[in-house]
């Protein structure tokens, strides 16, 4: 193994920024602000190779190890002129995790380690604070008790309560020395008790069981979880960062704090962040109190009291060192600072979790400050961020009840019913989609649960609690903090002043504003603000592939086109079927005996139909609109229940009887399989002709009208190049006859669906015929892995969760390995019959950002995807293009 | 274009035997025939190039055709010292079709063409017999008024009834000269009115006419039925022979009749066939009346008379042809001859139509007389004939009422419900499965509803006759000529003596016999005679294909291996599950909610499954068994009618309600893609578990019983590496218990089936997993087509019959241009990362010969079918490989 340990301090930094997966995130950044000359308590950083060796090799470290922590002690040592486990003069360390990538809150730390009942008391002297000194010794008794020994926290909150009330008082800072010191023996003899053994006295021994416990921490359950929501490699590995102590919580001259160097919530280019006197950082982070903001820009409310009114030499000092990160790291840095006894340190530095409006806005505006370049904007902004941009929020025109009010910790509204824990989350979810999780605070177990509900709602904790990290994480509205609200989870409810609510009552939840609003309150998307318009200009530069949007409806289409597709990329003519005044011209065509009968219940879709087209032509005024052919199974079309079934008899003037036979005789037992697609279409020739008739007679009119009118006609699933012809002959032959009829004509395209493994398969054939093809890529996936999409759920779970047999839902992201090959082999082989063939892909698959990746690199002229998506295809296509 | 016309006819022949595309079988065979000496009456013969063009071109013939047609006419006239259309010495030609594959009745013919008022003049006074000359008029008119001019035959047969009833006479042979003279007027009068133009007295207009008629009847409905069935490519066309006519109808010392030069039904090596004396060949095809024996092998009765006693020097002339037409073309003629006023001609020549056991007996006769190889035996006896040995025979040990006896037309017997009309039976087949058509004759409008019934009932007819041609042709069973029959149409009964039965009772013929049987009487396999033997000995000669079988039971694995399969390629656990006694067991395991009660249930089973294997592995010591793990989706196993859900629920202790519930949960939208194959032993690892000790402790104790046991285990709907490597894992680690408990170690192959495209596409992937590949072809064929076998039916016929799509049944036959690319991209990526990979097939296609032709040429080892299905697999595996 190469080299196991780096240092960092003042001048004898061995690391830095660009080492994060060697290092974590934490230690090459303290590392890197280490060698810029920020303040930062000195440490080394055992690195993440050593996790990942220990991990394999089933908690044996690498040879080696032992000294080279050894020596970097010393080194410790020497540079601050203590000395570990000395009694007149103790060195404490923290020793935390720190992978490459940020998983808040999900591993374990230790901090104060090096105290036993010897250096306490040096602790007491050097410190002048004999209170201090076992306070800190008492919590390293229970940080390390629970995470290396593990003996349950509430143990000791237990042993903490009862000296509470024997002595009556309330709170901990209440608690005197002797206080102090019969509540560290109170918890030694619980380790003994529940451990059978000792609490460990030799200080070594302390730090290899806290660094054991800190690499065996990457592999506890919610680690694990959180890797799999945030796709981080599980075998990744964390690096432990063993730092020398500094202390917020040595008096009232000492404080803790976070910030952001801008405003992760709105981008705002001003410090903001929170603070707490006389505290540890965890006390921060944790959520349990409720710190105070450190200036005015981080206000909210009149009554707090900032840093930079309380100490405001150390506030210019830290607000310094902002200026100098964000110039250093080009992006918005989220650090840690402590304050011991007036001398400020930086604890951490990383890129700050942010929300996709700030995303968006920092981005832009670095540009702009001439930060970065724009290749750098396209690339930092996510397709999270993007997508999360069109979060719905509260349609402002609705009248609404706010209960309460909390901090808006991550944008966008959400509706649902109140769920008082996670794991009921987890089980509730199988049968309730809207759920919103309302907690006193979240934890990292909770992880799953939150995934799970549309938002998150907590009476405590503040900006960067957990619950507000890993909401803005998930992208899910979150308010946070709002103290209105008091939970009784054994009663199952929850009062807001005067008004109580249950589980299952419907709550609105506003992340952008923080508000808590009664009932299921109706929601639009928001506008988009200027840096959207800008970043999305920039894309264009940058990306190859069109985007088309996928709209059925006149309405649809300009939305899209308002996000900026380019086109229609499908077109789906059965919906327009569902009307109430179409689907009974429909029933009669589908129990038509005879071509006449058929003919004749089509005579009276055909000019609603071309209304459709009229509309959807007009909205893509010069951009091409790609319109399928009928597709689904005709019983979709029937009634279903008997009444229903009942009345259509009645008026067709036929027996319910024969009716439901009918019905029955079109049932299939495998529907996705069937008679659908282009078979319909062959088997009743007439369907594919009033839709074609009233596909060009509406090109036609709309031509008239003075529009570019670029219809493309879409065959769906195709298998065989005979069934395309016959598909196509008829729609030329009809088509001829509209243009002769109109005295006009207008340029058409006709191609197919890829959605068969044949059609795959035999594109070599199908190309000669099609002058575009569009990879269906829902169905494609149905037939080459043999999901069906109605069935696949517990499947998927199975497969994905327990199993791990699967990364991803490949309904959501492509599978480029099975399907991915198909398509590969289809465009290569189309290509060589017909070099100028268009080819896109009209699956969801066309909006998700991996498989949008793969389309740009295989040759795809276009995607197609929900109108929603556009914005976010868009960025995936740039972006994609950018890292070739 | 080249020649379009090749003379025939003593020392002029232009043709040969091997000219069969370009002249038609009928046509090279005539030219063949002159060539070697025989007495041919001489002609010539238009191409079937010259039709093509004709069906091409819409009835327009290619430049040049009437001067060539002139040209030969003229050579004809020389020949013959006759001239066409002279009024003293007229020339007579018939004009028949003839294609290159042979399509018994299917096409028009025309005989006596040249006739008018001025030549049957000249007829009568060459021919010295009047009556001769009008009767050959008035069946000229009547033929070509009918074929040529479309007035329908009825018609003409009412003008002759008309005319006997005048005459009060009974038979057409009773009308004199001057009867014959008012049929002639009459005929022509019906044709001016029906057609508004006189019957063309210009024998040019006749030829041409004629000519015409047998070109467009390539295109007729029956013959594009026929072919379809035949598997007749459309576009080959028919060759027109025009030959000069011989009578077999100048009077007693005339006759005509057909002969096999082996007999057709047994291939014994004897002269076999009929005649009749004064009439023309068509009265013996027709079936109209029943023709004697032409020697006393072809005896049937004893009243018979045979050719040979009748004319003794005749006969022997035509006997030597036969041993000249044998020797020659080294396989068994059918020959049409005509004897003219004691003059013998010969007609036709072709390879006879037999049975299959007539077929591989001839073969095997052929091969002993020194007359062909090996290789051209193997060659030569079809798949369809080896089939058909394998078709039922009435079971001897049952008792049996028979009704009549006809003629053994073609062998195998067969049941069904009697239906009177080829029409009905297409109507009735639609809902039941099981027809026999009964006729007094059969006609060729009749084919597609012959090819529907299981076997085929005529009263009338002969060995010969268009029912025993066909039925031989399609391997149906046959019996003609049962003259006991009278069948009442109208009222839809039969009377066989005093027995009367009606449309829809159940009979049995036996086609071998020529037994009509009363009732559904049950049938049995055949025994296979030493030629078969023989055969199949020849085959393993050359095939390098091995075949194995599909085979769930020890007595379908003994039945598979007597036919000669060399494993097991296929055995289905599941249907092991189906018995009464198993179902509970399997129903528990089903419901159980938690991993223990499942493995309960499955300990229940455990012991029932180690049976059957062992009974198996006993069966095919020596050969290979490869088991497949449980396939179908668990509903399959549970209860459906709500008697049994009540029962089962009050069995297991619970509601109905909530078994219904689990019931329901298990139902799927598309059950063939869903929680099935190996999903199921991922979901329930135990399931594989159970299964994976059932075999291989059935594996050790049939070895220790001292057989030699070869398993496979193959793991089912395999679409991902992890999947398979998961079972793997299992059926591993069980195995290494078992062999423990057991103290020995068998060699056991895991492998799996590639079943779904996914699979094929990442075989590189799976193949490092697998010791054998098992193509599934059956869902492989579901899902790259995207078709559902249990829905399929309707749009196939579509496909298939109506739109032309499709040539086939792709569930029948292999689809090689798209899941053929699947299998051989799968096989080459296969190989490559393991080289030694087992490759198999064990869907339908295994026992298709076409689809084994594509096995055997990309790289399979095997190919597994049903049991009754190896021999068939043998004998193609062979073919194609002597082929390649």
């Amino acid at each position: 193994m190469k080299k196991m340990i780096y240092f960092f301090g003042k001048n004898m930094t061995e690391g830095n920024a660009s080492m994060r997966m060697l290092l974590g995130g934490k230690g090459a950044n303290l590392a890197e602000m280490a060698s810029i000359g920020l303040p930062v308590p000195p440490g080394f950083t055992i690195t993440t190779e050593v996790c990942a060796y220990f991990s394999k090799n089933n908690g044996v470290y690498p040879d080696g190890l032992k000294e080279n922590v050894e020596e970097n002690m010393k080194k410790l040592e020497n540079v601050l002129r203590k000395n570990f486990g000395n009694k007149d003069n103790p060195l404490l360390v923290s020793v935390r995790s720190g992978a490459p990538a940020s998983m808040p809150g999900m591993m374990d730390t230790i901090l104060n380690l090096g105290l036993n009942d010897q250096t306490v008391k040096g602790l007491s002297k050097s410190t002048n604070n004999e209170r201090f000194a076992y306070d800190a010794y008492r919590r390293f008794i229970q940080m390390y008790g629970d995470v290396v020994l593990h003996v349950e926290h509430k143990l000791f909150e237990k042993v903490l309560n009862s000296v509470k009330s024997e002595r009556k008082i309330k709170f901990d800072i209440e608690l005197n020395v002797d206080d102090l010191k019969r509540v560290v023996k109170l918890y030694k003899e619980l380790v003994k008790e529940k451990t059978g053994k000792d609490f460990p006295e030799d200080v070594q021994i302390q730090l290899w069981g806290a660094i054991e416990a800190v690499f065996k921490s990457w592999n506890n359950e919610r680690a694990i979880a959180y890797r799999k929501i945030e796709k981080i490699p599980q075998d990744w590995g964390t690096a432990v960062n063993v730092q020398s102590m500094v202390f917020g919580n040595m008096g009232n001259d000492s404080a803790t704090g976070v910030a952001f160097t801008r405003n992760p919530s709105t981008g705002e280019n001003y410090f903001y962040g929170e603070y707490l006197v006389n505290a540890q950082g965890e006390d921060v982070v944790a959520g349990i109190r409720t710190p105070q903001p450190i200036n005015i820009n981080s206000k909210t409310d009149e009554t707090q009291k900032t840093l930079e009114e309380i100490m405001p030499q150390l506030y210019k000092e830290l607000e310094s060192y902002r200026n100098i990160l964000e110039k250093h790291y080009k992006d918005m840095q989220d650090v840690e600072f402590t304050i011991e006894k007036g001398k400020l340190w930086m604890l951490q530095t990383r890129n700050g979790k942010r929300t996709p409006q700030a995303s968006i806005k920092i981005a832009i505006n670095l540009f702009e400050e001439g930060l970065i370049d724009k290749k750098t904007v396209v690339l930092r902004v996510t397709t999270k961020d993007v997508d999360g941009m069109l979060h719905p929020m509260i349609d402002p025109k609705v009248k609404i009840n706010v209960l309460a009010k909390g901090l808006p910790a991550s944008p966008g509204a959400a509706s649902g019913r109140i769920v008082f824990s996670a794991k009921d989350a987890v089980v509730r979810k199988k049968d309730e989609n809207d759920l919103i999780l309302v907690r006193e605070e979240t934890s990292p177990e909770d992880i799953v649960g939150m995934n799970l509900c549309n938002g998150i709602l907590t009476a405590r904790g503040g900006m960067t609690s957990h619950a507000a990290v890993v909401a803005r994480g998930l992208g899910k509205p979150c308010v946070v903090g709002c103290s209105d609200l008091e939970i009784d989870f054994e009663k199952r409810i929850m009062k807001i002043k005067d008004r109580v609510l249950k589980d299952g009552d419907y709550i609105t939840i506003d992340g952008s504003t923080g508000r808590v609003i009664e009932g299921n309150v109706n929601k639009v998307k928001p506008e988009l603000k200027n840096e959207f318009q800008k970043l999305m200009e920039f894309t264009d530069e940058f990306k190859k592939l069109e985007i088309r949007a996928n709209a059925d409806t006149p309405n649809d289409a300009m939305i899209a086109r308002n996000f900026g597709a380019k086109g229609i990329g499908l077109c789906r003519t059965e919906h327009m079927f569902f009307g109430e005044d179409r689907i009974e011209a429909m029933r009669y065509m589908i129990l038509s005996s005879t071509s006449e009968e058929r003919r004749k219940a089509l005579e009276k879709i055909l000019p609603m139909q071309r209304e459709d087209f009229v509309g959807i032509f007009r909205a893509m005024d010069g951009y091409p609109v790609v319109i399928r052919t009928l597709d689904p199974p005709l019983h979709e079309f029937l009634p279903k229940e008997e009444t229903q079934i009942k009345i259509l008899a009645s008026k067709m003037g036929i027996s319910v009887d024969t009716l439901q036979q009918k019905i029955d005789s079109l049932k299939e037992t495998n529907p996705m399989l069937g008679h659908r697609g282009c078979r319909l279409g062959i088997s009743y020739p007439e369907i594919t002709e009033m839709q074609a008739r009233a596909i060009i007679e509406a090109a036609c009119i709309v031509t008239r009208e003075g529009k570019k009118v670029i219809p493309e006609i879409m065959i769906p699933l195709v298998g065989n190049i005979k069934e395309l012809k016959l598909q196509k002959d008829l729609v030329v032959e009809t088509m001829k006859k509209v243009f002769k009829e109109y005295g006009m004509e207008i340029k058409v395209l006709i191609g197919t669906m890829i959605e068969l493994p044949r059609a795959a398969l035999t594109a070599f054939e199908i190309a000669k015929e099609a002058d575009f093809f569009s990879f269906g890529t829902n169905d494609l996936t149905q037939t080459t892995l043999g999901f069906s999409r109605d069935d696949v759920g517990p499947i998927l779970r199975t497969y994905i969760d327990e199993k791990k047999i699967l990364d991803n839902d490949p309904f959501q992201t492509l599978d480029q390995v099975g399907v991915g090959r198909l398509i590969k082999i289809a465009i290569e082989d189309a290509k060589k019959v017909n070099p100028e063939i268009e080819i896109g892909v009209c699956g969801e698959h066309g909006g998700d950002p991996a498989s949008i990746e793969f389309f740009n690199k295989n040759g795809f002229d276009y995607v197609s995807c929900s109108p929603f998506r556009v914005p976010v295809a868009r960025l995936a296509a740039a972006q994609s293009e950018l890292r070739k």
